[in-house]
C-alpha cells in the first residue's frame, strides 16, 4: 500500500523517534520549562531570525489556532480569513466556541488578496451601524493554504500593510510551513515571516513530529500570561520536553527543511508524472498536497493500492482527490502511483461504456 | 418632520404607556412573576391558542435570540439561518460570544428555502469529516424577514417538516410579528406558529411597545431551568410586570393587530404611492418596512422633512432606503411623503446634469 | 400592606414617570445616542465631577456587572469580590458564563479589607504555580455593599491604593448608590467616586427609576469599541432614550438625593424603633437595607400587614429578615410598623410556650 | 540527583516507548480511528468490565476535565468539587473559561462527604432565590485526591447516591487512578467505578505514559456527537494511535497495576522510614504522594540531592512537601532518601540555633 492520504498517517521522523528514545530517561522539569525546550526555542529564533521572539510549544493545529485568537482579540471582534480557511471550515467551530466570529473572505486558489482585506475594514469602519456588527480584529491565513497554494511574498508584503494601516495583527497558521518553505514555486524566507506577521506558527505534526507545534510570538503586544491563556485551554502539555526534543531535533541539522523538500519532490514529480498522462488539477499547487481531477472509476481502483482522500466531485463522472506526501513519501512510491493512475486511465478509457 | 427612519423612534403606543401609568403605584413581586405578567402570558396563550406553551419577558430582541440560542443549541451545534439574519450580521457577534457558529445561508429576498436547509443537514452528516465541522443543530427564521418580506404558509410548513426530519428545533424571531400577521399578503394565522416551530417571539419593542420581547416557548425539551439562563443572560428584568403590563395591553381589545394593521396599510398605500411615481423597490415588501430605489439626490434632499434610513447603494446614481411605517404613522403623512418625494423626483429629472 | 420586601417593588417615582409620559411622543434616534441620553450623561458627569468620563446606560445590574467585567479582564483573569458579593451569589453564574472565575475573599460586614485584596495578590504572585492558577485581575466592591453597610472614604482610599499597587481595575457596583451618599454615616463625596475607582455604576432600578443603571467608566483603557459589547451582550436598549429621560430627571432638582435621603431617614426611623423595642441586628446598615432579627411567630404574623425578605435562620427560634426602605416609603409606614411588630413582640413573649 | 518531585518528570515506561518505536512506521488513519486505539479500547473496557461504555484518548488532565464537565453541564449549571478540587485550583480557570461556576465545598484530607454534597443540592432547591443561584448539575471527584488519600468504596457509594437521588453525573478524575487501585489502602475494584460514576478518566501522563488519558463514557447521555466537542476544544489528537498504542501497553501483561504498585510499595517504604524518624505527615496518603513535614533548614539542603515539591508553609520554622513516587522509583533510591533526611534532621537538631 502506497500512503498519500495524508502527510500524517505514520509517526514521527526517524530521526526524531531517536531523540526521543534518547533523552527518554532524563527527568526534566514539567510545562515546557526544561532545557530540551529551550535550545528548541533558541533553534527556532535563529531560523526564523527573530531573536527577540516568544516560542511556545503547543499539541496541536486547532487547539494553536484557538489559543492564539483567544489572545489576539477583544471579546466584540472577529478574525477575518479565507472561506476555505481551516478555521472556517474543519475546527468543529472551536473559534466560535472562544466567543469570536470567523468573517470569511471569498479565496482565490485558497488565498486572500490584500484589496479583499482592505475593503472588508473599510466597509466595516463606514458602515453606520458598525457597532452592530462584529469588527474585524485580524487576519488568519494558512501559509501553504489549505490547497497547497502559497502566497507570495509580494502578496504577503500587501497583506501586512493592510494589516497595519488597519492596525490589526496578522497570524499565519504554518501547520505545513516546510513544504511552503522548500518549495521551489516559493520566495519568502524564514527570516521574512517574523517581519510579515505578528504570530506563526511552525507545523511539527504535519512535518515529521509525533505531535506539536511550535508558536512564535514576534508580537509584544500579547506577551504577557500568555502561559497562563495556554494553561486554561488545556494546551499545556505536561511532559513539555516532549515537544522540545522534537522541534530541537527536527531544526537540527536542515531535518526541517530536508522534511519539506522530500514532501515537496516527490509532489512535484507526482504533478508532473499525471500532467504527462493528461490528467488535470483542481489547484495549482506547488506543494506537498496535489489536487488530481480523476474519473470515479479510477478513483474507486485505487482503494487497496493507494490511499488518498476524496476530495470533492468536479463533475458527474470525476472527482477531485488529494494525494499527499511528506518526509517518508519516496520517488519510487511516485512512480509505481503514476503508473497505475495511467494504467488505469488506460483502461478506463478503452472500456466501452 | 415625518419619522419613517424606523419603528422605535418613539415612545410606547398611548393605550401602553396609560397602562403603565395606572400600575405605577401598584407593589408586586419582581423579576415577572407577578399577576398583570401571569394576565399577559394568559392573553399570549390565548391568542396564539397554544394554552400548554411557556411565555417569558424578555427586554430586546438581541438578547432573545442569544437567550434562545444558547440554551437550544448543545456546544458544537451552529445555527442555520438566512445570510440577512439578523442574527448574522447585526447582533454584533452575539450569537458566536455565546459559544456558536451561525452557518448562513442564501437568502432570496430575505427567505430561505425548505430544500437549501435539508441539503445543508444533508450535506454535514454525508461529509466524511462531519465531526471536524459544525453540526447545524437549530433553524432560524425572521418573520417577517429583515427585508419585510414573508414566508408563505406553505413555505414555513416545509421548513418545519425538514426541521422535523432532523429532529432540530425551529425557532421564529418576531420582533415585528404584528406587521406579518396584519399583511394582506400573509396566510400564516396565530394559531399556526405554535405548530409549526419550537419557539417564537412575539416583537413588542417595534409593535408599539416601550421595550420587550414575548418569547413563547411551544416545545417542552427546553423549558426546565430557562429562567436561570435567562438571568444568567442579565435580562430578568427587575420590575418585570412592566413587561407583563405592556404585553397585557398589546393583547387586549385587538391592539396587537391594529398596530400590525396600521404599519402595513400605511406601508402599502406608501407603495402604491410611489409605485405611481414610477419608483422601483429593492425587495418586494408587503409589510411595514419598504426599500424604493431612488436617485441620490432626492433621498439627499429628504433630509430635514422625511427621516429614513439608507440601506444600500444600487448604481451609480441610485440608493436604497427604507421607509417604516408604524402604529403612529398617519395616511396623511404617507400622502406628504409621496407628494414630496414625486415633487423631488420631478425637479431631479428637469435638472440639466 | 406596607411594602418593605424590596425596593423596586413598584414602577417609578412620580417625576421620572412624568418625564416618561412627557417625552413620549418624541421622535428620536435609537441607541442612546439621542438628545435626552447625551443630557443626562452631562448631568451625571458633572455631579460625580469627571467631565471627561464616558457614561453608558444599561438596564439592568447583572447585566451591567457582566458586561464590565467581560471587558475589563483577559481572558486568564478573574474578579476579586466578597464572599457575599452580587456577582458571586445572585447572578446565575452570569460572570462565569463570560469566562470569568470569581475569586470570593471572607467579608466582614459585607465589606472586603485592603489588606486581604493585597494578600491576595501578592499571593497568587508569589505562587510557584501561579500560571496555573487564576490571575486575579479586577477587584469588584458594591456600595452600599449587600448588607447595607457603607465602606468609609478611608477603607476606599485603601482599596484603590491596592488595586494601583498591582495596576488592576476596581469597579464599585452602586445598585444602590443613592442611598449609600445620602446616608448619615457616609463621609464619600460623590466627587471622590471617580477618583477611587476606574468603572462605576450609578443605580437606577432601586432608586426609582422603571429600569435602568447608569455607567460610568472613568478610565480611558477600556473606552474604545465599549458600545459593541454591550451590543454583543443584548444590552444596547433600542429605544435608549428611556434611561436618558430617566436619569436625567433623577439628576435634577437633587431628586436622585432626595430618593436616598427619603430611604436612608425611614431606614433610620425602623431602626431606631426597632432598637427601642430591644430587637437586634444582624448586620450594622446605615442605608436602605434593615436585617432584624426576629422570632420566627412574629415573622410568620407580619404576612399580609408588612411584606419583608427571608434573609436567613439565626437560631432554633429566630430568623434574619430584610425590611427595605425607598423613595416612597412614609414615615407613617414606618410607625404603623414599628408599632405592628412591637405588638407582636410583646403578645409573643406573653404566650405560654 | 533522587527525582521524587513529581511523577511526570521523565519519558514514558520502556515498555510503552518501545511499542511507540516498534509502531512508528505503521501508516493509520487519523484522530483515533485507527486499529491501535480500538484495541486499547476494548483492553480498558475488559479491565473495568464496562462492555457497553465508549472509550476516548485525551491528550493531557486539564483538557479532559474541560471536555467533560462542558459537555455534562448546561449553561446555567456548575460543578461540586473539593476546595482542593485540581478544577478549582490548578488549571488556570479552565472550566469558567467553558462557562460554569466550580462550587467548592471544604474538603477533609483531600475528600468531600457525601452529606455534605447532599445539603449542596438540598440547599440550592430550597433557596426562594434559587433561580438567581448557580444550579448544582454534576459532581467531581478526584480518586486519588489531591493529597494522595482514596474514597472507600463506602463513601464512594454513598456519593453517588446522592448523585442519584439529586439526577445529577458523577465525574472522576483519574489522572493517578492506577495508584488508588494499587494502594493496600484501596477497596475500590476496577469493575466498582462504572457501577459508579458516569464518566471516569484512567491516567496515562502521571502513569508511564508520554502524555493521555483514557476517557470512559459509562453513562449513554452524553455519547452522541461528543467527538465533535473534542475536537472543538482542540483536543483530538491528529495522530489519535499514539495514544493508543500507550494504553494497550499499559493495559497489557498488568502494566498498569504494576505501575501502581511500584508507586505504593515505594511510597509506603518512604512512608514508614519517614514515620521512623519521627517525621510528621500532613495528610494520611497511602498512594504515591507524600506529604511530610521538615524543618526549612532540613528542605533546603536536599536541594541537589533530592527532588521536591515545595507545598505550603506548616508553622514558623517548618514547611510541607511533596515527595513523589512513580513507574521508575526504586526501593534504592528510597533508602537513600530516608537516610539523607534522617542525617540533615540529625545534624539540624544538632545545630546550637
Amino acid at each position: 500500500m502506497i500512503n498519500l492520504s495524508c502527510d500524517y498517517t505514520c509517526g514521527a521522523h526517524t530521526k526524531v523517534m531517536e531523540a526521543l528514545v534518547q533523552t527518554n530517561g532524563c527527568h526534566t522539569v514539567g510545562y515546557g520549562e526544561d532545557a530540551f525546550s529551550e535550545a528548541a526555542r533558541a533553534a527556532i529564533r535563529s531560523f526564523f531570525c527573530c531573536e527577540d521572539a516568544d516560542v511556545h510549544f503547543l499539541v496541536g493545529g486547532t487547539q494553536t489556532n484557538r489559543v492564539v485568537i483567544d489572545t489576539l482579540l477583544r471579546p466584540h471582534q472577529g478574525v477575518v480569513c479565507a472561506e476555505c480557511g481551516h478555521i472556517n471550515v474543519h475546527e468543529s467551530g472551536a473559534i466560535e466556541a472562544g466567543g469570536h466570529k470567523v468573517l470569511p473572505l471569498p479565496d482565490h486558489d485558497g488565498k486572500i488578496k490584500a484589496a479583499a482585506i482592505d475593503s472588508c475594514f473599510y466597509d466595516h469602519f463606514h458602515d453606520p451601524n458598525y457597532e452592530h456588527m462584529v469588527q474585524p480584529g485580524m487576519v488568519y491565513l494558512s501559509f501553504p493554504t489549505e490547497y497547497g497554494t502559497l502566497y507570495s511574498l509580494k502578496e504577503l508584503k500587501a497583506i501586512h500593510r493592510v494589516c497595519r494601516k488597519y492596525n490589526v495583527p496578522l497570524f499565519i497558521d504554518g501547520a505545513r510551513l516546510g513544504y511552503a518553505l522548500a518549495s521551489k514555486a516559493n520566495d519568502v524566507k524564514p527570516s521574512d515571516l517574523p517581519k510579515l506577521c505578528d504570530v506563526f506558527y511552525v507545523g511539527g505534526t504535519k512535518m515529521g513530529a509525533l505531535m506539536g507545534e511550535a508558536l512564535v510570538m514576534v508580537s509584544k503586544r500579547w506577551r504577557q500570561d500568555f502561559r497562563y491563556i495556554i494553561k486554561q485551554h488545556g494546551a499545556l502539555l505536561a511532559k513539555g520536553r516532549l515537544l522540545g526534543v522534537q522541534f530541537q531535533t527536527l531544526m537540527s541539522d536542515g531535518l526541517y527543511m530536508e522534511i519539506g523538500t522530500n514532501g515537496c519532490e516527490t509532489a512535484e514529480q507526482l504533478h508532473n508524472g499525471l500532467e504527462a498522462l493528461g490528467v488535470e488539477f483542481r489547484y495549482d499547487s506547488p506543494t506537498n498536497q496535489q489536487f488530481p481531477i480523476l474519473p470515479d472509476e479510477v478513483i474507486e481502483r485505487l482503494n487497496g493500492k493507494v490511499t488518498y482522500s476524496w476530495w470533492c466531485r468536479h463533475d458527474e463522472t470525476h472527482s477531485v482527490i488529494r494525494l499527499c506526501t511528506s518526509w517518508q513519501t519516496t520517488p519510487y512510491e511516485i512512480n509505481q502511483t503514476i503508473e497505475l493512475i495511467g494504467q488505469l486511465l488506460k483502461e478506463q478509457s478503452e472500456t466501452p461504456r
